[in-house]
């Protein structure tokens, strides 16, 4: 729901969807980069956007739902097409969210979501699900890199696919390092000597 | 410094504080685990431990330190022996992790802190002193797999501990599913093929 992009012809009550969600996702950003998470509150939010409460409340039932689509505007779905190479399209997807995971804010967004989203239901299905959503590109990877032959068809993408996903964003929110090009050059490198045919 | 066990020996005004440590520790994760981080108020640690508020902040200034303590009661340094096999110890740490990635709270005391880690100095900084004296030991364990030959030389170690450490966590805070045996051995498998000598 969060953060799902609507299709721009859709209106509902007041404002068009589409045109709210920017104002406000920019809002949630510019909050939690320069004050941090406690400053997020619908009214901080609603007062920065100019829009009101309950246009926010309408289109985001909860914080989480709200945070989970800004993060969404930084960390979203990323299309990797095929580059005819599992290593090629690794370090392409790696370096294109090494650039947003540099942007200011985005360590604060990400941790705040994951600090929200181990409290009560149903944040935890909204954030799994977003969770889910922008890991789909790296299974694709791992699937193309099998039916090229160039990765063992016996991987169990699943795990692949975490271990993939979890490096760069450890390094940010649990490291507390910015994650660099030499770490992905690295990741890169020892995912494909991890899941390549002899 | 939080979480580091002091000599019992040592006492400061009040309770010694080797002996204040396991019920003021204790109270915090039962109060996330019942009812969630918001719930953990240095007064609801201090009433549930029967302690005073004071003797909690002479000990951990911040509640950034508290929960960095608690943490350690969890997930803290662990020591694998040398077992003469860079699969064996790698098998051997991450188990124990899972151990404790599986109790009951655990997800909301890593996903908590992580989410006030991103917030203000000095909180920062202990976060990821604590980050890095848990995955000494991974470092410990890869610096000994080269030193016997079983391990590429020229692997970068900070790299390899990241995708090491990074995994489980991120099973559990970001994708909100628990880690399992299986994946312990897939990360092992995938591992040891990423970085052992041909």
């Amino acid at each position: 729901m969060g953060g799902v992009r609507r299709n721009g012809s859709e209106t509902g009550p007041g404002r068009p969807r589409l045109e709210m969600d920017g104002p406000v996702l920019g809002a949630v950003i510019d909050l939690i980069t320069e004050k941090g998470m406690s400053a997020v509150t619908i009214d901080a939010v609603a007062a920065r956007a100019e829009v009101s409460r309950a246009a926010i409340y309408r289109r985001w039932p909860t914080k989480h739902d709200l945070l989970v689509a800004a993060a969404e505007t930084r960390v979203g779905e990323q299309d990797v097409p095929d580059r005819g190479s599992f290593r090629a399209e690794l370090a392409m997807l790696l370096t294109a969210r090494l650039q947003v995971y540099r942007m200011p804010g985005t360590s604060r967004l990400l941790a705040g979501l994951i600090g929200t989203g181990a409290e009560d239901e149903p944040a935890p299905a909204v954030y799994a699900v977003y969770t889910e959503r922008i890991t789909e590109q790296t299974r694709r990877i791992v699937r193309r890199g099998i039916a090229r032959g160039e990765v063992r068809a016996e991987v169990d993408v699943d795990a692949v696919t975490t271990l993939i996903a979890a490096a760069l964003p450890f390094r940010l929110v649990a490291e507390l390092r910015p994650p660099d090009e030499s770490l992905v050059e690295q990741v890169v490198d020892l995912i494909a000597r991890a899941v390549e045919t002899p």
